[in-house]
């Protein structure tokens, strides 16, 4: 994966993700991040501006990292006991993508699963906005939500979906055993079908004009309730 | 204020933002948006694409809408018994913000507090991630927060911040009556000379490598944990 953008490449640099290459810029200056380069010990290609732009598809303010592409894992990764999963039901945003992950891997939820077919996946925004946390967290692309499902609640899993048309108070729910929580997308929430395949469906309660919160806090905040319950 | 793009101006005409004035390039033919606008009973004014791009300072994607600024309010409306505001301390980030205003619309936060003199003010970003709510918010602006923060004691407030270096668990402290919250800056957290002035000095446990949120997840686990304790 190419990452590139000085902010995105600092986020790289300042965590233990494997760079495999690194281009400058000639003339390229910033004490800060040749500071970040030099502490990895690592080789530094300078090019000039224009092989620098055959490389990057995007503005890259004269730096360019080379990283491996993420890794999926296998859903049978996540069997066992009082596993957590968490499962973004056609989540749109890089940004809360990335948001999620964050929280995830602070929180130790084991694992994320995402469709396989559809908008998100672990791309160079998605590094950045996880502040590289992204290569220490276990992600699972599923070709059906449903089907994976039904194959998590077969090996002892509780399914726990978030909507604004959920009966239960998020915070009286019992989160014990293998719990799998699922984000809805931004604008329409969770699809019907895994609607109607959850076991629970809670609710965050509000209490202004506003009848949503932004996805990755909203997520957020259910991870954090889940793991209060538990431990 | 001018807001421009269609993600953006569907926000605030889904809203009940007043809109000034609609602006739309010659052959505009999104249906959704135009129904939107027919539904508010607005006229609409054609404009060629020159007389567009000199209205918006950047891609406007053939619509533009003008808005009233957003009108800052007065620390004193915030005195009183049982209340609770957030204040940032130096957030950056416009996305963030709006996020944060969300969830504070959402929650029932009285007001929001942010410095006057630095980076983040409601600007058309803030307008767009916060979905619109921000106009059902009342965020004030101070000079200086250690001031403010001196003022807000003395007016019956308990000010509780949020540091890495937190000695309380964010769920062991008592939040009933008055409460300001303070939401550090996304890179470094709260600022010293706030930090000491704080009554409490809270922290979310993290079980992973990574030590920090995302500062709108962070922000909104707290709000929620306040509510939790006062209702």
């Amino acid at each position: 994966m190419i990452i590139y953008g000085k902010n995105s490449c600092k986020v790289v640099l300042e965590s233990n993700i494997e760079v495999s290459k690194i281009y400058l810029q000639e003339g390229f200056s910033e004490k800060e991040i040749i500071s970040l380069i030099e502490n990895k010990n690592l080789k530094i290609n300078y090019l000039p501006k224009n092989k620098m732009n055959d490389l990057a598809d995007g503005v890259h303010q004269g730096i360019i990292l080379s990283i491996p592409n993420y890794k999926y894992m296998d859903l049978d990764e996540v069997l066992g006991e009082n596993k957590f999963v968490v499962m973004l039901d056609h989540l749109e945003d890089p940004h809360n993508f990335g948001a999620i992950v964050r929280t995830c891997e602070a929180s130790g939820v084991d694992a994320i699963i995402i469709p396989s077919d559809r908008e998100i996946e672990v791309n160079p925004t998605v590094v950045k906005t996880s502040v590289g946390t992204v290569f220490q967290t276990k992600i699972i692309k599923v070709v059906n939500l449903v089907d994976t499902i039904n194959y998590l609640k077969e090996n002892g899993y509780w399914i726990v979906g978030t909507s604004l048309e959920g009966n239960l108070d998020y915070r009286e729910v019992d989160y014990s055993g293998n719990i799998c929580l699922i984000v809805g997308n931004e604008g329409k929430g969770m699809s019907k079908l895994v609607t109607k395949n959850c076991d629970y469906l809670t609710k965050i309660p509000m209490y202004g004009e506003t009848n949503s919160l932004n996805a990755s806090v909203a997520a957020g905040i259910m991870i954090y309730e889940v793991i209060r319950n538990r431990k």
